[in-house]
């Protein structure tokens, strides 16, 4: 009642005589944005109703962290922390008894809510064990979403015959995340295998001219397989988030 | 038949005693690797059955183009041709009367086999009306991939309005394209503004520092909207090709 | 009368009754959003009232370039056309007799209305000769959105007496662009020297690794000086469209 | 007095035929340079009458910022000082009991003088929390040069509906400050939002391909909006000084 | 007997008629892809065979490295470890009294099998003594693989009469590792003195626009002399187990 | 005789007492480098004895070739002119008969004398169609420098069952090359599967963010596999003069 | 005379008391910068007194550069005409029949005064013949400016004998002009074996990844050895007029 | 009599007639290059007779660094330790008690031997304070070389009458090093100011863009003034090892 109240005003004056359409019609005009559109604009974000908020962790304190869950879980929302590190669980466990600090994937989470999953499931495929920090971002922020997710690791191209032995549970996804570092050839490979969607992740895994990831995300961008599309360098989440959307999606 | 005449030859022989078990699986395993695998990896790939195959038109002649689409129509395949010019187009239309040429996009299309399509649509949005060569590339791969497609188009974040108008039909797309050249900062508006898989192509429109669209895939990796992956620059047909795969999915 | 009429007859709805406040709230908000603010956002250039429109003249016909400065000169609106050439003047002049070309600042100027300007004046000071083209585009531009300019050209910093010879009328300006390529040093000695905003345009003049303006730009964007800010290479446009906007400040 | 005496011994030495002038030509050839025209040149800084001096404060020891402070004190200059930490400023507010620190901004501010500022003011616009280091340092800046400013945070184009809530006040200020990092797209929505010069300063805020702030410069130095012009990476200082010139100039 | 099983037991069943030959030819085009071939390509690796293993050091703890080493040496393969330190050879030689740690090289090696070297030998080369760490590396691993190795040290251009001092014992190898930071001029000019394959290893040595080795790296690519090839920066290993394989060819 | 007859005339002076053993040690120190050393430095050239002479042909006329050509063909050299076109071979073919032209690869070859190859040969890969240039330059190259070589061609990573098919060919090389634009992911995938020195070639194929190459080259000097070296962008003739050193290696 | 006749004519106002101290001390501060210290500061150029003027030929037309030449060679002035073409040429020399034009080195001179030259010599040294551009062009440039140059040519790194045949004429040079391409190792070679400044001018030559120069500009700035500065890409010019204030020098 | 034993018994014995004349020039062909040239080569760097040697302190311990300058002293050489810090002093006074340390300019020195200076001196130019620790290396690495220096700091263009009080000092200066951070435009300001070679340094002074250095070098290298050079990035040695050349040229 409260948001729309200043156009529901406007228009009871309409209705009783008050004002003329004219008055009105300038009114309107001059109203402050967010009065109007608010809701509509705002109630796009899949994560409200009942699926989870993310906080990102880097540079908040203990404490604006906590203030922050609280305010979400209050809301009934899930929440999740990323690019977070175990001091902050320290603090945070103290508050919230049941959240969980995955350590590699520098992560905590806190999941209150019964989520409800597609049937279909998301594959998370890595070239190398370095890659895991990236994977577990991926896994964590996928799995509060709420989807099934396998992960598939140390299966980069140098041993290519490690990657077909797992090529059936990759290829019946519903949607691909591949994450690889140094020439991250890997996104190629699978892209030429799978008909769904593949959501590449360059990592800053490698050394010399591997530049932090720009090389495996040059190449990633230049992938001769078509169906491959890609994130930030080490952007476990934005993939997660991406590829949930689409394992969502109902036909 | 053909395809697996050897190893059916090889079962035929063990079946009747003129190979031993151990002698069969030895020849299995020099088998030339196609002759087993070939019809199992190639089924993925979506374009086959009654789609469409694709043909990278830069840099092959007319000839190679003709008779390359001439054994795709053989098999019942429509044909895209990407990366093309009206001097291709000029000899194709001789041979193939129901050729279409779509001049900016620079594409060919023969399209002769009806193609079921989901109930869903891709929008494709870009920003300004030099972003639409790169929509036109996108749009034809889309249409003969099975879609249908809404174009919006300059609708650039200088002039923010006159996104706000679409907004209605970018939201109830059930994948968003959004192409944009210069500081592609549109790309993380509508990523912000829809729930739905965004596929961020830059364009390499623009002067200056655009240093040929790097600076709109920088934009674009870095969005701080979640929902966004990215394809390389001007590459209208892999954005489309990947949107295809997310629409024809089923939940 | 034509663009608020959506609106204007769902007030008369309310007002007779038709409608009720409840039903009306609804359909505001699935209004498109232009029908509502289009006037309001739009209001804001500063080109519109009697001014001029800009076009942006690279990749468009001569016959649209005409199509569209026909409508523009009906609203009474002077016209710009940047990034244009010789060819497209030949044609445009014999459907606009007065229309005016700037060969080396490659603009087209239709100007029909009289613009009322500031008394204070924007200097524009160019290293070289060879910036000429991007002085030429600068000056077009402040000129017809009403504005006075000063040009001071070849007063580069290997010969540094020369810009000291018209410190006074640079001193003097109420904002000053600043143009050069090579090593842009000439902004950071103008800005050392005025105590005005400054507007530096790095131009692509230059060979080896002035990388096509990069040298220059890097150079301005780490001047020393304080009051200086920038604008892509080569953008005269931008630069003078700045300097109008910040000339036509009243205190 | 003091400055001109040098010249104005030898116009007297001329006057009283002490020099002919001959002699006094030579003489003045050889002067030096400053004792001419040092007073002229140097005046030309907007700090100098009342109002403030800026210390950079990186990579100096508390007692030279001390003895700096010190001088200008004695002026009767206002001091700002940049790029500080804590600890300077335990040592310093010792010596200057009304020193105050801003933590986030990283600057030290002593100011003692009255500052008469204009009736407008400077809007500094920042698309996340995390860019609140550079706005404090903004925000120091320009109080100290005399100006009201009004601040709006986390108005970032992921939530774009967050910033036209504050459409208002931003469109009358008489300068707009934009700062963001990631994908710097806040600049150009603005840009197309408002007719006032906005200055654009990109921050090292992001992480993978944005490196350290490029992505977001690059971003603004291609902006579709007009009005836009870019100062470095993190530079708040530099934004605010530009805004102030231009906040102060009468009309 | 175990990897084979499926296929055996399927090709029994085709032999004692449980399985029509169409029945066998569709399962084995779904049997997992490493039952059939995993033997055949992983039998490729050049190390497997009593030479040695490589252990990628960086960010595996000392227990894991244990652990992987433990099982290597069961399966009576010499273990090499790269990118290690002494706190993990500390832990490490309390399991494997003969384990010898190579400061400089930053290798850790386990020798227990003979290893049957060719007569031919490897020359390493190197600009400068701050290249030794990666001179070490490729020493380390050279010589695990089973290679008598020459090393000729601070050769570097500057004085190029120190290299040819040396150029006979350069000119014998059967394969020669350049190693050079700076401007690594060093590839060129013994790629102009030797008639051997030249395998070039840009180092991080060096400061200013060397850009952590990328100036070197640049340079070696451009080698106006025809036989150099190039690895990654600081790539001691991949230069040496690229020679290692040259220097076992036979003929 | 010729070549060291100042040395001999010195010793001989030396002998019959004309000149003291001081008097040549002096003189031995003044003469002319290469009159000492210049037939020991040079005869390392692989080329020189009955292989071939290359004639870099960019930038020189046709007649300049064919003066080289020519002096070339007198010592018995066969000769590889690269980097040429047709213009130059019709000119060169009227002079020299049997010159042969290879369109694709812009060689002209003249192949006189007979050369005898080893029995191994070297394995060329490409990945696509479109590096097709750069496999017929290798191919030339390595042919008139006396080897066997076998072309495996349109094998790329995005439908990897297709490069298997040709696994035996290119494992029983003695040296492959691999040339890949785009991703150039192929170089991993092959260094993975072959126990011989791969010779990587990046091609500037593909579009956008390939940099003319440049992502290929980072992809393959970040190549997970170890046996991976690399040459500059293009360059089919370096990695074929250096895979032949190697096959003419004897062990 | 005349161009100290304003401050001149103020003097004698002051001597014969037309002007006060006070009034003269304001005039002098307002009088024209180069008034007073024109002169001074022009007397730097060395191409001054009987020398040369250059004239940068790019982007003049033929009227241009005949205009400014005929002006230059009133004042009896030597001409250099650099990035200029035969097409200028022809025009130029039906104007100034003494004009000569080098074709390769793209300049033109016009030589009618003597030159007194230092008996000391300039040495160009170049890595290869198609540097040759940049060697024309520095050898008309260091030749007009009075010096005696020898030119050696074709004497890079990958055939090093070729170097030192000509050592002796490098090293009693008194400055040293290195000219190198690709990977510009020559300079520090060069650097290690002279005891004279080396100037260094990397070249666009080469392909792939040698980015028009920059792999060889790098190489230069990361020279190993120390007595070598470096100028810009291709400007033989620079290096020229560089080394020639060198040769100059007096002790 | 030591280095040319070999060659001296050599001609000893052509001339007793113990070898033949066929004999000794094989033996010659074959001597190791240094017996015969390493005097000659060597004896080209300006260091050795009686000036310094030089040490590049960085990753050398204290140990080495003694060791090293113990044998230099005993040549009778003066040392000059670069990019040490006062770890290394402490230990290395303890040995040397004349030796001193430059805190600022991270240099050792121990100066035993009187040098004999030329008459003109070298002028340090900065831009500002904080590259003074660039100045510091140049002005020891110039003053042990035996050179009269001259300091001027704190004259960056932002402030360019500073620079004019000191023009004297520095136009008169034999050759002109020039050391700036930032946009590096003093270099060109100055290069336009004098007529004596200037060596610019480019420091790795700034922050945002400044790239560590790069900004000012590529501003340095696109000078527009003619007679400026460039040495790496924060290479104060590099410079004043070159301008120590230059200033002890005799004409």
């Amino acid at each position: 009642m409260c948001k729309n109240s200043k156009i529901e005003t406007l228009l009871e004056s309409v209705k009783n005589g008050a004002l003329s359409v004219a008055e009105a019609l300038e009114q309107i005009k001059t109203l402050p944005f967010e009065d109007i559109d608010f809701a509509k604009i705002d109630h796009h974000r899949p994560l409200r109703q009942g699926y989870a908020e993310v906080i990102y962790g880097e540079s908040k304190t203990p404490e604006q962290i906590i203030s922050i869950s609280q305010k979400l879980l209050e809301q009934e929302s899930n929440v999740l922390i990323t690019r977070t590190n175990s001091t902050v669980y320290q603090v945070l466990v103290k508050h919230f008894c049941d959240a969980k600090y995955n350590e590699l994937g520098r992560t905590i989470t806190i999941c209150r809510k019964e989520i409800s999953k597609p049937k279909s499931y998301i594959a998370i495929v890595a070239a190398g064990t370095s890659d895991l920090y990236v994977v577990e971002e991926a896994y964590e922020t996928a799995s509060i979403l709420g989807n099934d997710v396998r992960k598939i690791v140390d299966v980069g191209v140098a041993g290519i015959h490690r990657l077909f032995a797992y090529l059936d549970v990759i290829q019946k996804a519903k949607v691909v995340i591949v994450i690889a570092g140094m020439e991250g050839a890997l996104a190629s490979v699978i892209g030429g295998l799978v008909d769904k969607p593949v959501i590449a992740v360059p990592t800053s895994v490698g050394y010399g001219a591997s530049f932090g990831g720009i090389s495996a995300l040059l190449s990633m961008l230049n992938s001769c397989a078509s169906g491959v599309s890609v994130v930030n360098i080490d952007n476990g989440f934005g993939a997660a988030y991406n590829a949930s959307i689409i394992n969502h999606l109902s036909s």
